[in-house]
């Protein structure tokens, strides 16, 4: 085994940051060990040096991070600070005088992907990212190199904690949108402006890294089609409800059945609660894979704090450093098969629909006309009414988003229909 | 890219080895971009020759196995034959031929892991085994590299498929353990002589695998306690349900609370319905795995067939093949922690008893001084009868198996005992 320790730059020591160093510390034979050689925390880049970091010697903390990154010496710079910039400079800085990056960086990663990759090729370095999806679940690696012999079809998933912790109640307790909000923020399960997460632009980036990364094609942040969940009703929860499902923000990447295009798209989606997925309670995320050999996989487990991202941090830690001593490097971009990513409207599913309508003879008639006209085929229809008002409840069979809109917005120019209260795809069947 | 192909023996071509084969061409062009060169199906080492097999030059099937290996240009040698031998002296014959090997022989690996590991070192080749363990789920690439920064404190599983299948249709349909493996014969999920499933062979072969991994010391099968599911009543299922539980065999490998021993074993328990394992149905496979920093995490799949364990077998050949033309070899054998294992007696967990008592006054006092002598705490007691005779059940806090042993012989010296009908050990809690 060689003395000689491998030196690690820590960009950032939040959250994440600060239990990657302290495991690195307290667990630091395990990682000799493991790795072949001893790992040294070189320097920590830190914006405010001020602030008190139990067990880690101040004199390895700089505010310089651009500076800790050219020093020449790195072998490994470990990027947790998150965002584009000044990660993306900084990444490509680490690539450019011979270190590795580890990052959890999953905006940057789902915008830049290509970029990065190719500068971590250029100069013969790793660019590692498990803790960017799905927190500790190992996902990344079991996607690109345990199913490498195999052909994904779907990959279908809870990536975000916050939202499935308000679904989780909304679906438990019957409470509404903002008071299950409220309680997750109260938790500490949502920051103080929860956009990222219940708009799902969180879970959007996870989608376009793991399309990319199931189909070995190129999916960019802007392919992936983007639907928050501040609208989900406890309305909705009944009807899932009524239906024998529950309601989930679902992050789906989908292969076309001729195989020449994929899909990505987050929103919430009515999901059986015989599906594995439908299980998955509080904070936690889970991905679903079908694939053609393997079948239906799942993996579950934390999918945010602290501990569970160092975790996925740290086995990336060390696979990029064995690869170091081995001059070796592991598996990295893959987007041979640039299959073309199509929009929405080319996505397939089933939906559920309510409708206010007037509660007199001949609207059913109508409403069902209207789907037939776009080619859009009903499974159940359920109706129910007081007083001149009534609601309709349709579930269609499978139907191409498009033609789903149209139906939409033809149902909403009849007289009869007074509006659209609900549209929500209906997934996992 | 390289244009010389990577030369793949196939050794075995039952189900696993037909649908390997099937898939190397079937998807050739993916298996090149994955692994940066073409692979060749070099010859199919056979014992049947005569057979048909759809796809495979026969000019390539042999049933000379060994001179297959011993051939030279030999990149990876793939055993899917199982058993002891030939595939001992094939896998190490291989090596020394310089062949690096992908393996899904779970009972050699349990018990020659350690020297199989040591050819290939010596030879400086790979030896991956991902199918060994759990069909096509991704569990040893997890365990082995995405938490190599992370300490595994407890790995619990249903790692047989034709167990959990016969368990989970007496849970369903009240069915008695024969009329269940019955069901499971008919169907094709138990072989002719279900022995090595049902004594849970198979499934302490995979426990003895999986915590060398997670524990990175040595754990040989003959360490691992083992205890099959025949005794297993419709009774036995009954009480689980009066207790919220069902009832599942498990492998279950844990570190000792002061981290300075391990245990490993494999009996039926008790779980209850809240565990993510309880809903494992049919005959999946799910392994959970509780670790210091990622906490949590559960993988989920189909524990065999042809197809899924090919998939297992062929992201195994992808990763080793990369290796090959990289020059590196993977991340191998990690024994370095060298860790006692524990006697099953050391193990500490809690108990479901159920005893024929006779029915008059005092019976109760008798029985729970008896536990109270062995320093086994009792949870809960329920007592009912009729005509003279009644059943006491007792559910323990968490002692020592063997306090419980020496309680349960004791219980079995009172006069007022008339049997102990059922012991079983409660997990997930």
């Amino acid at each position: 085994m060689r003395t000689r320790p491998l030196k690690v730059a820590l960009l950032g020591c939040g959250v994440v940051g600060s239990e990657v160093a302290r495991i690195m510390t307290t667990h630091a034979d395990d990682l000799t060990a493991r790795i072949g050689a001893p790992v040294e925390l070189a320097g920590v880049a830190v914006r405010r040096p001020s602030k008190v970091r139990a067990g880690i010697d101040p004199a390895l903390v700089t505010t310089d991070a651009t500076a800790l990154v050219k020093r020449g010496d790195i072998d490994v710079v470990v990027e947790v600070i998150g965002g584009i910039e000044p990660a993306r400079t900084l990444i490509t800085t680490a690539f450019e005088h011979g270190a590795s990056v580890v990052s959890a960086n999953k905006a940057l990663l789902a915008q830049d992907g290509a970029a990065l990759h190719a500068a971590a090729v250029e100069h013969g370095r790793d660019l590692y990212y498990e803790a960017a999806v799905a927190g500790a679940i190992p996902l990344i690696r079991p996607l690109r190199e345990s199913l490498a012999g195999d052909k994904i079809n779907r990959v279908m998933g809870i990536v975000n904690g916050t939202t499935n912790f308000i679904l989780d109640k909304m679906d438990s307790t019957g409470a509404g949108y903002q008071e299950a909000l409220d309680e997750a923020t109260a938790l500490g399960y949502a920051e103080a402006d929860p956009t990222a997460d219940v708009e799902a632009f969180d879970a959007a980036a996870k989608a376009a890294i793991l399309a990319g990364i199931a189909f070995h094609t190129r999916v960019r942040l802007d392919d992936v089609y983007r639907e928050g969940m501040t609208e989900v009703t406890a309305a909705d929860f009944a009807s899932a409800k009524g239906m024998g499902c529950t309601i989930k923000l679902l992050a789906i990447c989908e292969r076309a059945a001729d195989g020449g295009s994929v899909t990505a798209r987050v929103h919430p989606a009515m999901i059986p609660l015989t599906h594995p997925l439908a299980s998955v309670r509080g904070a936690y995320n889970a991905v679903f894979v079908e694939s053609e050999a393997a079948g239906q996989l799942m993996f579950y487990g934390p999918g945010a704090g602290g501990a569970p991202t160092a975790s996925a941090v740290l086995g990336d830690l060390v696979a990029v450093c064995r690869n170091r001593l081995g001059g070796a490097t592991g598996p990295g971009d893959s987007a041979y098969a640039q299959l073309p990513v199509s929009p929405m409207g080319e996505v397939v599913t089933r939906y559920h629909i309510s409708l206010d309508v007037a509660d007199k003879p001949g609207v059913l008639a109508q409403v069902a006309t209207v789907f037939a006209e776009h080619g859009v085929s009903i499974d159940t229809v359920r109706q129910s009414g007081k007083d001149g008002e009534a609601s309709l409840v349709v579930v269609t069979h499978r139907a191409s988003d498009a033609s789903l809109a149209g139906t939409v917005e033809a149902l909403r120019g009849l007289d009869t229909v007074r509006g659209v209260s609900s549209i929500m795809r209906v997934e996992g069947e």
